[in-house]
């Protein structure tokens, strides 16, 4: 029997780690650290920074090459792959290292629950017939840590609000439901594609990490800041990752 | 000077306090612990509780009665009402006991960020003139309580997820933009507006706590469970926090 803790460990400050995380960590027996390849080399310095800080127990720390998503073809056929090319290399090290059973720990990014894929994963090694107790443990999200730097509200008051992804803003626009958003896994710009007419945004990037950048303002102004700010990080650090909130003037609501 | 951090201390569960929340409420000259009245007396010895397990320096913790909010008549004017009351009762306390201002801290449920009015206050006394820097401290939202408890993903593949409250669903009905939607503030069961087919429905009561109450399944069936579990968990606690995740048959969406 595998027991796998699924370990929410906050986007970048290591301050953001919980009390149950802490101990988690140190009771698994096995930390399993993907590499992401060379690019992304700091998210691995990162995790490895947080074992090295935190470990004061026998818990063995193994790290892998996590397999590649495919860029061409199907967008949910291609993530189907990857899952599955993702399961096989957890079961290879459980096989290695955990022969008999035991406690697992992986070490997710901001919280298991949002735009994660280790649920769905461990969800295939279980249907594959791998005796798993999957346990999530909450970790501080990305959009806490943007909500958190800009010292603001998530919702407007009483309000609802949509979490969504720069892919479904570019292909349906602002959502009718809601006067705030917040954007993730927003490969480009999408927030260029809307009419910047009473709409306000707070981005930021890197949140929680030393480099955070942050861009407060009328979407109008705050826009070409951003991509340019986009651009420039992206180079100077060789990969980004942003999230950003939008408020609409609630007047031009439905 | 007042330096107030706001500090998310999750939903219940002590272990859920990250490691900058424990040092900022140390580094505090004093933390407000606000009364709600007896009936909710649970969440003030929750705070308490933390207080007495996690300070080691020599923060002052001082209570306080929480104003009570107006019933009856409009509600954002009640609400707007509830806010200056509760900025007049922290002005009080830091004149009394920072008058040379020192750095203040609030014990905040879940996260400053959602469906809380910390921050509108703070910006009250600040309207008013007091000289107040705020600092946002994340914590865990009872949203990643109730997903972290269910072990489920907030948004389905690569989709949106809409997080609004029970007047909210009851006014409008199962929103338009996404087939994932949190239910908060929900006084009563607005899930039982809904027709309930091909809903399905993960409903968390005192998430965190040690009586943390689940019921997962299709709504048809969990509604009136959930509407049973409510009445009586009410009655034994005297007081009931639940919140909720629906997914709807992507087949039903838009
Ligand atoms: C695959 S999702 C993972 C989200 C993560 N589970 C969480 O709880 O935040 C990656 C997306 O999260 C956002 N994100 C993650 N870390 C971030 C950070 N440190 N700063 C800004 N955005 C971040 C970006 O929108 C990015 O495209
Ligand atoms: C005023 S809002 C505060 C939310 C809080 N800031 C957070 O981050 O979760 C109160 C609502 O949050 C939800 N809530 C808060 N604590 C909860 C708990 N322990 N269990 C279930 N729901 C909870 C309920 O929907 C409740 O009506």
């Amino acid at each position: 029997m595998i027991e796998l803790d699924l370990i929410g460990i906050g986007t970048g400050n290591p301050d953001h780690l919980t009390g149950q995380a802490i101990r988690a960590m140190n009771e698994a027996d096995l930390i399993l650290l993907p590499r992401k390849g060379d690019a992304k080399s700091d998210l691995i310095d990162l995790r490895r920074g947080i074992c090295a800080n935190v470990l004061t127990s026998s818990t063995r720390v193994v790290e892998f090459d996590l397999p590649v998503r495919d860029a061409a073809g199907d967008y949910h056929e291609a993530v189907g792959e990857w899952h599955d090319a993702i399961a096989a290399a957890w079961k290879t090290r459980i096989a290695l290292h955990l022969p008999d059973g035991g406690r697992l720990a992986l070490l997710v990014w901001g919280d298991p629950s949002l735009y994660d894929s280790s649920l769905r994963i461990s969800e295939k090694l279980r249907a594959g017939g791998m005796a798993i107790d999957v346990r999530v443990l909450p970790g501080i999200t990305s959009i806490q840590a943007l909500t958190a730097a800009h010292a603001i509200p998530l919702n407007a008051l009483a309000e609802p609000v949509i979490i969504t992804t720069g892919r479904k803003l570019r292909e349906h626009g602002w959502p009718q439901d809601a006067d705030s958003v917040v954007v993730m896994l927003d490969g480009g710009c999408a927030f260029d594609t809307l009419d910047p007419q009473g709409i306000e945004i707070w981005w930021g990037a890197y949140l929680g990490m030393a480099r955070q950048a942050l861009v407060h303002g009328p979407l109008a102004k705050a826009a070409p800041r951003i991509v340019e700010a986009r651009k420039a990080l992206r180079e100077r650090h060789g990969w980004i990752m942003d999230s950003y909130l939008m408020r609409r003037d609630m007047r031009h609501g439905t």
